[in-house]
């Protein structure tokens, strides 16, 4: 039975795990707690980056010799494979931890068996404890294992009557100076910012994260079907962090290493993108693009979650937050739940998710 | 000083107030508290309906002889003018009323002047507690008094991307049905409800209030330019509320007493309905039209409030919540203060309204 002090520490290592989001992929999130055999907090870790040390042997390291007899709380079944890194399981047991306590069952099939593992040595093992706040912290990464795919966010921002921009296609500033920061928090978040043609074109951005300290820069992703809107000396070619252009497989371009992409109807085909950037280790994708690729992604089946920053602002006119999905009537809506609804500055940001099976 | 006493008294009499919301116009809505001269409450009441008695009236016919030496607390100023009924200045000093707290000056020309009366009486007057509470209470009746034209708040219901129907012209149901009943205390609350002949062809809406005991039934107002929407046995004719059918001056219509109004480019002038429907009585209009209408209300600068339910759906094509307003750039874009979030079921309820000066 968890105790009070079990949620307790389960709860730091759940806030632990969430400072790794966005420089783990293709690994999840973890964090882990450990306390000595009296429950004294000994130490603590989260996994920070793939090919470093996962989160249980961060802690043991801190713990040293009071690890022993006592507790390990790790928001994920510690893992059983020898990949980079040693096993958890042996390291933990090897340390004397007398019990494990995770929230979440590792779904990849390569790790999973950690459990067995610890009781096969005589380790008391729980499962379960704050298993949907673990769960939440891990969206991205467990929904990418599950479907194969990287983990979509689609981020937008308009104005209460769901314009993007005024008739004559001005629109600085729709939004307020919280809500762009609260972007680059989401774009640390992320593994791969996606931009199609219109923006780059329209727009010229950086995709960078800015003002956030420590962040491990995305990888920039412009879809560029017909290889026009990226020219040399765009923004997103400078050295600030990675950038893939990806083009049509038919399309002449100067630009070197580009994503070849097949064509369809609207553009280039999402699912290759997706099957592309979850090949090079993408876990979560921030959908960045205007009405049009937004349109081609709800399209796909290809959005997990919506981020809308709300500007309480009326235009009546210009183009809006989203484009030709392929819905014609009311009873093909993608119906998405409300998850989250909070002021920033003078604006709104709701943050709306696909129901599980839709 | 106000004390703790003081302020529980006067919040009481702020939700009193808001009981009288929609049956009041063209009075205002007013609360009232009387308490004995030992601090304990006896007496209290709200302003039910014009022509019938004020709120002080009410509250000293439930306090009786227990008022002498008591105090009066009031949402308004004690109005000083014999109208349909006396003054409620008189009657709080012959009741023996020590002392009178009033929140908000009364803006009215006619009725002001009771706080100098009670003063020349010899009763402690003081002014201003909880007067942004008791402000926003009656923020209708104060801004129609101000303008010199009802308060018009603007409702409509939308998806996340801003469309108010599919591709196809399907509507049902965007928002959820906790949405929909709240629609019917806004119509509650409001004096007249007013759509146009796109709404009234399309949908042939009732617009009476539904499941709210004792509510006051607004006036339907249909703006029917041409005087073609609004067919004989059209829903909006029946008898559960008052109904008044506007047409161009020489649009040809076999309706009786239908008001004839001016044409602009766009339709029906809109300052010379909110004058027509102010000259009779209307101090508050909900406007829930399509986005044609709202434009021309958006346009005109007649939308002091907007609430939006927004519904957590996609459709990515359809109708728009909000068109043609008069604004071609961003630096023209109306912009409001959010006053409120509330989810309702699934939907989330946004409260935005016009910055005052604006």
């Amino acid at each position: 039975m968890a105790t009070a002090a079990d949620t307790h520490a389960m709860r730091r290592a759940v806030a632990l795990a969430a400072r790794g989001l966005g420089s783990t992929s293709p690994n999840p999130v973890v964090g882990c707690v450990i306390t000595d055999a009296s429950g004294r907090r000994v130490g603590e870790g989260f996994h920070q980056r793939a090919g470093g040390p996962h989160a249980e042997i961060h802690a043991l390291r801190e713990a040293g010799g009071h690890a022993r007899g006592g507790t390990a709380y790790v928001t994920l079944e510690p893992c059983n494979h020898t990949g980079r890194t040693g096993p958890c399981a042996q390291a933990l047991t090897e340390a004397g931890i007398a019990r494990v306590v995770y929230a979440v069952a590792d779904p990849n099939p390569q790790a999973t068996g950690g459990a067995d593992t610890l009781r096969a040595a005589g380790v008391q093992v729980e499962r379960g404890l704050l298993e949907e706040e673990a769960e939440a912290g891990n969206t991205a990464w467990l929904t990418s294992v599950r479907l194969g795919r990287p983990y979509v966010v689609w981020k937008y921002a308009a104005t209460l009557d769901g314009r993007v921009a005024a008739a004559d296609g001005t629109s600085r500033w729709i939004s307020s100076p919280e809500s762009r920061a609260d972007v680059h928090r989401l774009r640390a978040e992320a593994d791969a910012v996606v931009v199609g043609s219109g923006t780059a074109r329209a727009d010229d951005p950086h995709l960078a994260v800015r003002g956030i300290d420590g962040a491990t820069q995305p990888l920039r992703v412009v879809l560029d079907t017909e290889a026009r809107a990226v020219r040399p000396g765009a923004r997103v070619l400078d050295d600030a962090a990675p950038t893939l252009v990806a083009v049509a497989e038919d399309a002449e371009t100067g630009l070197p290493g580009v994503l070849r992409l097949p064509r369809t109807g609207r553009g280039l085909s999402v699912p290759a993108l997706l099957e592309a950037l979850y090949a090079r280790g993408v876990r979560s994708v921030l959908l960045e693009g205007g009405p049009t690729l937004a349109g081609s992604f709800v399209a796909a089946g290809a959005v997990d979650r919506v981020v809308g920053y709300l500007a309480p602002v009326l235009l009546g006119a210009g183009p809006t937050a989203l484009a030709e999905a392929g819905i014609t009537t009311i009873t093909e809506a993608l119906r998405l739940d409300v998850a989250e609804s909070v002021r920033l500055g003078p604006d709104l940001r709701i943050t709306a998710t696909v129901p599980k099976g839709a």
